[in-house]
């Protein structure tokens, strides 16, 4: 398997837990996001992901995009260390937390969009920081919430084996980390992040322990 | 089943298709999104969707949220009427479509972000409108690539019946026109959305066909 990844995607580096966490080897091919303008926007990637956005997974010469549904391809074609639920209602449950990361938080900071703020917007910096710990602080108070409230959180998110949400919540928490989010806000994401971030598969999949890595 | 709803949201109008194509009745439960300050906002929804987004479905008392996930299980609980393919690499293909709106396109067009341009970042009307239209037209582009592409789109998105994708797209292509965006520009997505558009699951869905549409 390749992986086209940017070290410090939060949606590549989901995917990377998730092939560790499955215990799944792959060859990384870096796609920098900054350099050349951008080389995700190159038509050689675009030949890859029309959608020129970072990851995108190659197995066996079919190329693989959108990093959810990645994690759910991994887990149904190689079943092993399962990172779903076995019921629809904990399926459901796993899969809603991943999007309240994936959809209500995550494209409001990525990088195409705090550029778009200030090239076509005008933005300042300090409207583009307002803007990136709005949509995060929100988000992320809406999972602390659910996760607060349900029985069914354990060590992790959905009971005590990492599933698909921690894939998607531990990259958010890095991220909201970068921003300086207070984490003391939402303790149980907190908690939940350290247990995973102890893991060799989450600690790998780091941001700095990409051989792009800067 | 009660499906919280609000006749124009694009999330919930995809949740009403898959309830429709799957035959599954449920009673509507409107969510104003602008009375009232936004009844999305009060406590009393906060409590049903930490989120304050709509929709959100409860069956049988527990509630699911996130469309995509609510889709999801819908064909997982009730398999008759399949809204995925069964082999893991079609699995794959629709959830990145359907993923393709719910990530890329539909977060930043949201009534939420809207309103925080304008008040935060005081964008113009014209600014706003072509925020929308540019990542509208961004998100549109790449999908009719992959869709104009693969020997796997047939009549719908994925083959000759709807999946999940079709179930995103149609509302986002709903979304599209009403900023007068030319579809023309995206012949294989207009196609298939006239072939949904024409079944009754579709049109019952359809926003002004909605208990409180206005």
């Amino acid at each position: 398997m390749k992986l086209y990844t940017y070290f410090r995607s939060s949606a590549a580096y989901r995917v990377r837990i998730a092939l560790n966490l499955k215990g799944l080897a792959y060859d990384a091919v870096p796609v920098h996001l900054l350099k050349e303008g951008g080389q995700q926007l190159k038509p050689e990637y675009r030949a890859v992901n029309p959608s020129a956005l970072v990851p995108a997974l190659d197995d066996g010469g079919t190329v693989l995009t959108q990093s959810v549904a990645i994690i759910e391809y991994l887990d149904e074609a190689y079943p092993d260390m399962p990172l779903m639920p076995s019921d629809p209602l904990g399926r459901a449950r796993v899969r809603s937390l991943a999007l309240d990361v994936a959809c209500d938080i995550h494209p409001l900071g990525n990088l195409r969009v705090l550029k778009y703020l200030v090239r076509q917007l005008g933005a300042s910096d300090d409207d583009k920081n307002q803007w990136y710990v709005h949509w995060v602080s929100e988000g992320l108070a809406a999972i602390e919430a659910r996760l607060a409230a349900s029985p069914q959180t354990g060590r992790f998110c959905h009971g005590d084996s990492p599933t698909m949400a921690d894939c998607l919540l531990v990259p958010q928490v890095f991220n909201a980390q970068r921003f300086n989010i207070d984490m003391a806000q939402f303790p149980t994401i907190a908690r939940i992040n350290a247990a995973c971030v102890e893991l060799p598969a989450f600690a790998d999949a780091h941001p700095s322990r990409q051989p792009d890595a800067e």
